[in-house]
C-alpha cells in the first residue's frame, strides 16, 4: 500500500511514537504505522545539557569530561512525548508501541533496580556517579593500555574493531570509573547504557540491545573480553563484565516490555503497549532511510559521518569501527565505519579563515556564508582550484583509526581564494568516504548504493560531489526526523504491526532514490585528484608511509610546548 | 673618522647623489661622503607605471605581460633629483658624483644612439618596443626551450644559474623578440638593461655593468653562450649577443663618464661629475649595509626575498640564482639566491584567510591586521601551534629552482586559529632562508652573519624568528634608503672619494650590528619543526621526491580544468 493509498483509503489509524535522544535534547515523532506518515513531532531541551565544566553541585571537571543528568531524559517523555501526541491529531488508543534511539556510547552507572547513582544523596558530588556521555574523552589513557594488552595477548576480538576500541566505549570508561573512583565503581550494581536505561525506564526490564553490547561493550561471537584479559589490565577488575555489564540480550525490534503505570502516566500513552528493545541513532536511521540490504552503505553526515551497512558474512574491514552480528538489522552483519570530522571542518574553516568581506557580501546576497561559499564553488570546474585537503583535523577514525592525525591542505597559490579552499575541503570529505567504500569493497563487501542522512543532505552542491566521487548512485533520507522515524519502525514491529524490521522499513521508511547521479565527465576529472589524496593519504597516514609519523610528531611538539 | 666625528669636524661638505629606480617609483638621496649621512630625498612616481592590461596608445597586452615607458626614468633624473638637491641644503657645487640602480632585468630595445623603439612614431603601438620589466613573465615557454637545450648540449653555463635561467633575464625575453615580432627584433640595434641604459642617458656612454651582464645575460668567464647555440635554439637567433648585446664591460663602482650638459639641465647638478656604472638595486644594497665580506650574507625582504653573498672562491651551490666574478664588488664571487614569496604570502593571508572579527579587533587597537596578528602570535610558544608550512605560494626559487611548486600547511587541528597559520608561514620563510644557508654552507661557503635589508625588517618578531631559526646573529641596514644609499657608495668612489668600494663601505654603510641574537632554548625548539620543513622540502620538492611531482600534476589537473 502506497502512502497515499493508505492516507486515502484512512483505515487504519494505528501509529507509534519514535524518540530520538540527541546530545541537547530529545525529540519524539508520531508515525503511522501503515506508511510511516508523521502525524506529529516535539522537541524537550534536556535542562542540564552537557556538563563539561561543572556538576549541577558546582564541583568543577576536569578537561575532555562530558556528563549528563539521567532525569533530563525522563523529562522528554513527560513533556516531548504528550506534546507530540497532540500535535499528531490522534489519542492514546491509537498508539500501539513506543521505541527510543540514543546516542551512544553514553552510559552510566546505577544499583541494581536501575537507580542512577548520581540520585543517591552522598554520591551527588562525585563525578563518577553521573552518566557519562558519548564525547567524554577523559578515558583515552585507559583506551591505549586495553589496545596496547590485547595486541599483545593476541585478543581475538580487536581485528572486530580495526584493531582499536574506542575511549569513547564502556571498557574504557569503565576502566576509569574502576581507577580513579573504587568507592563509587563498588557501589555500581550495573553498568548501563543509556540506550538500555530508557527502555528499563519504559517497562520496568533491564535487558541490553544486542546493538550497542556489540558495538561498544565488545560482545563477539556471545562473549565479552575474559576475566583474565580484565585482570592483566588492572588487578580487582576482572568481574567488570559479569558482575555489572552482562544481562539477557535482546534483538533490535524486539519487545522489551509493556509501557509501565508510571511511564503511561509521563507519556499520557496507553499502559501495556509494546515498548521496542533500545537502539543506537545511527543504527536505527537505516530502516528509516531503507538502507538495510547489503550493499546499501547508509552515510549519517552531520558534524563527523557515521557509515553503516549490512553485510551477509563476516569480514574483516581494516579500520571499521566494528562489526556485529544482527547490529543494525536482525539476520546479517551489520558494519561501522566513520569519519571524525566532516560537518565541523566546514564550520570551522568559515568561522576562522574567510576574509570578512566574504560575510558583509553573504549578507548582502542575503545568504548564510556556507551558502555563499557554495555558490562560489559550484562554478568551478573539477579541479580547477588545484588544491587537495586531507580531512583529518579531528584525526581520522576510518581507515586510519587515528585520533592523533592533522588537517592539510597542498597546491595553495597567492591566487588561492576561500572558496577554492572550501570545495577542496568539501572534496577531501567525499574522498574519505571513497576510501572508506574501496576498503570496504576491497574486503569482498561491495557497496553499491550511497543512502545520505543526516544534516548535510540539504546541501545539494555537496551531495553531487559525493555522487560524482564515489562513482555511486545517492540516496536520501527523505525525512528531517530519520533516527525518530526508525525508531517508530522498530516501535511497529515490537507492537507486532510487521513481521520483522524489514517488512517495516519496505512500508514506513522514506527514501528519495537515486537523488544524484554521478556524471561521468566529472567522476573521471575528480579521478587524478583523488589519486593524490590517496598518495598523501599513504605516505601521511600509515606510520609506515613515507611520511608517516610526522603529523604525530607535530603533535607531539605542539604537546611539549605546553598547548592545550 | 666616526659619523658623529665628521659631523662635528664639518669639514668635509662633499656630497654624491644616489638614485634608486624601482617597479613603482624612482628614489634618489643626497648622501654625504664622509660618513654617509642622508641629508635630503625626494620619490617621483612613474607617469605610466606598470603596463600589464594595455600600452599607452590602448593596445591590449596578453596575460603575464608587464611593459614601462622609457621616458618615465628620465621623469625622475627632472624631477626627483633637484627636489632632493633643495631638500639636503646644499647647492650643485658640493655633489661629486652621481649613482644609478635599477630593477632588473628590465630590458629594452634601442636604436645604436639609445633611442627606445616604442619613441619611434611606427613602433609605439607594438608590445615588443617598450621596456620589458623584470616581472614580465611571458617568456616562460621560452625560458624552458633555453633550459631543455642547455642542459642536452651540456653547457657549462647552465651550472652557473643552478641549473635553470629564469624567463625574467635577457635571453628568454629576446627570444620571445626574435619570434614574436622579427620585425621589432631586426630593428633592435641594441638589448640594453635599463640599469645601463639610464647611465647611458647621464652621461652619453654606453658600457655594461659586470653584474647584469653576469646574472642577467649569462656572460661567464668573458664569454656570452655560443652562437651554435643560440642557432639550435632558433635558426636566425645566432647574432643575438654579438650583434645586440655585446658591448664594452664595466667594474662596478667604475666611472662610466662625465654627466652630460644635458642630464645636468635634468638633475639641477654640475656637468662633468662623476657618473658611475649601472648597478642593481639587491646588489648595491650589500655596500649600503656593510655586508660585502665572504660569509656575510644580505636578505633583501620584501615582497620576496633576494640573497646575495661574496665568497673568494667559485663554488657550484645547488639551487642557486647566479653566481658571477665581481657582481656584487670586484674582486669577489657574487652569489644570488632567493624566495620567490614571502611578505607577499604575508600578505595573500591577511587579505584571503582571516576572519572579519581579527579586522575588527584589530581596528579596535588600533593596529594593523598584520601587527594584530604578529601580538596574537608572538605570545606562543615555539611549536605550540603545532604548524608546519610549505612557502612555495609562488614557486621556490632556491634551491629548487622550480615556480610551478605550491604551498602547503599541515597539523590544522578544529583549534587552529588565523594566528597559528599566520605564525606558522612566517616561520616557513625562515626555515626556507636556513635551508639556503645550508646549501651554501655545504657547497663549501660559509655563511657567518646575515644581514637584513627591506620592508619587512621592520617586523621586530620576524627578525628574531629568522635569528633563532637560522641560529645567525642578525644585523639590520640602519637606513631606510637601502639601494639609494648603496648607488651613493658607489658615486662616491666612481669620483675618486675613495679608493675602492669596499673603503666606501666602511665609511658610508649603516648598520646596525647583531640587532637580534639567537635565544638558545628557542633555536633548539625550532629544530624539530624544521627537521619536518626539511622532510616535506625533501618529499615534495625534488621530482624524486618520495611526493616529488606531486604539485606539479596539481598545476596540470588545474591547467587542464582551464583556470587561468
Amino acid at each position: 500500500m502506497t502512502v497515499d493509498a493508505a492516507r486515502t483509503a484512512g483505515t487504519d489509524h494505528r501509529a507509534v511514537i519514535g524518540i530520538d535522544f540527541g546530545t541537547l535534547s530529545g525529540r519524539a515523532v508520531v508515525v503511522r504505522v501503515a506508511d510511516g506518515a508523521e502525524l506529529g513531532d516535539a522537541v524537550h531541551e534536556y535542562s542540564h545539557g552537557v556538563l563539561d565544566q561543572a556538576l549541577p553541585t558546582g564541583d568543577p571537571l576536569p578537561h575532555d569530561w562530558a556528563l549528563q543528568v539521567p532525569a533530563d531524559y525522563l523529562e522528554v517523555l513527560r513533556s516531548a512525548a504528550p506534546k507530540a501526541l497532540v500535535a499528531s491529531g490522534l489519542t492514546q488508543d491509537d498508539i500501539i508501541g513506543i521505541a527510543t534511539d540514543f546516542t551512544a556510547c553514553t552510559v552510566l552507572p546505577t544499583l541494581a533496580d536501575g537507580t542512577p547513582l548520581s540520585e543517591i544523596a552522598d554520591l551527588r558530588r562525585r563525578p563518577h556517579a553521573y552518566v557519562k556521555l558519548w564525547k567524554h574523552h577523559a578515558a583515552q589513557p585507559h583506551a591505549d593500555r586495553i589496545n596496547a594488552l590485547a595486541h599483545e595477548r593476541g585478543e581475538p576480538w580487536i581485528s572486530r574493531y580495526g584493531g582499536k576500541l574506542s575511549s569513547e566505549w564502556e571498557l574504557a570508561k569503565g576502566l576509569q570509573l574502576f581507577e580513579e573512583d573504587p568507592e563509587v565503581y563498588a557501589r555500581t550494581e550495573r553498568w548501563v547504557e543509556a540506550a538500555d536505561w530508557i527502555v528499563w525506564k519504559l517497562c520496568g526490564r533491564y535487558v541490553r540491545n544486542i546493538c550497542t553490547a556489540g558495538y561498544k561493550a565488545v560482545l563477539q561471537d556471545g562473549r565479552y573480553p575474559s576475566p583474565e584479559f580484565l585482570a592483566a589490565l588492572a588487578p580487582g577488575f576482572e568481574t567488570f563484565f559479569t558482575d555489572k555489564v552482562m544481562q539477557p540480550l535482546a534483538q533490535l525490534g524486539g519487545r522489551a516490555g509493556g509501557l509501565t503505570e508510571e511511564a503511561a502516566r509521563w507519556t499520557g500513552l496507553r499502559p501495556g503497549i509494546a515498548v521496542a528493545v533500545g537502539n543506537v541513532d545511527a543504527h536505527v536511521t537505516s530502516p528509516a532511510a531503507k538502507a538495510v540490504a547489503p550493499g546499501q552503505m547508509l552515510a549519517v553526515m552531520g558534524t563527523s559521518t557515521c557509515h553503516v551497512m549490512n553485510a551477509d558474512h563476516l569480514a574483516e574491514v581494516p579500520g571499521m569501527c566494528g562489526v556485529v552480528r544482527d547490529g543494525i538489522t536482525p539476520g546479517l552483519w551489520g558494519y561501522e565505519a566513520g569519519q571524525s570530522g566532516v560537518g565541523d571542518i566546514f564550520a570551522w574553516f568559515t568561522r576562522t579563515s574567510v576574509a570578512g568581506e566574504y560575510v558583509t557580501r553573504a549578507d548582502e546576497l542575503g545568504l548564510g556564508l556556507h551558502e555563499h561559499l557554495t555558490n562560489l564553488a559550484a562554478r568551478q570546474a573539477v579541479g580547477e582550484h588545484g588544491l587537495v585537503v586531507l580531512d583529518w583535523h579531528s584525526g581520522n577514525r576510518s581507515v586510519l583509526v587515528d585520533h592523533e592525525l592533522s588537517g592539510l591542505v597542498v597546491g595553495l597559490t597567492l591566487a588561492t581564494r576561500p572558496e577554492d579552499v572550501y570545495r577542496a575541503i568539501l572534496e577531501s570529505t567525499a574522498f574519505g568516504t571513497r576510501k572508506i567504500i574501496e576498503s570496504f569493497e576491497a574486503a569482498g563487501l561491495p557497496v553499491t548504493e550511497l543512502v545520505v542522512a543526516g544534516g548535510l543532505l540539504k546541501n545539494r552542491f555537496l551531495m553531487q560531489i559525493y555522487a560524482d566521487v564515489t562513482r555511486r548512485p545517492l540516496s536520501l533520507l527523505a525525512s528531517p526526523q530519520g533516527p525518530a522515524l526508525g525508531s517508530a519502525i522498530h516501535a511497529a514491529v515490537a507492537a507486532g504491526a510487521y513481521p520483522d524490521v524489514y517488512a517495516a522499513s519496505e512500508a514506513m521508511g522514506r527514501k528519495q532514490e537515486a537523488a544524484f547521479l554521478p556524471d561521468p565527465k566529472r567522476a573521471a576529472a575528480y579521478d587524478p585528484l583523488y589519486a593524490e589524496y590517496a598518495r598523501l593519504h599513504d605516505a601521511l597516514g600509515p606510520d609506515d608511509g613515507a611520511l608517516g609519523g610526522l603529523m604525530h610528531r607535530l603533535r607531539d611538539i605542539k604537546g611539549r610546548a605546553g598547548a592545550k
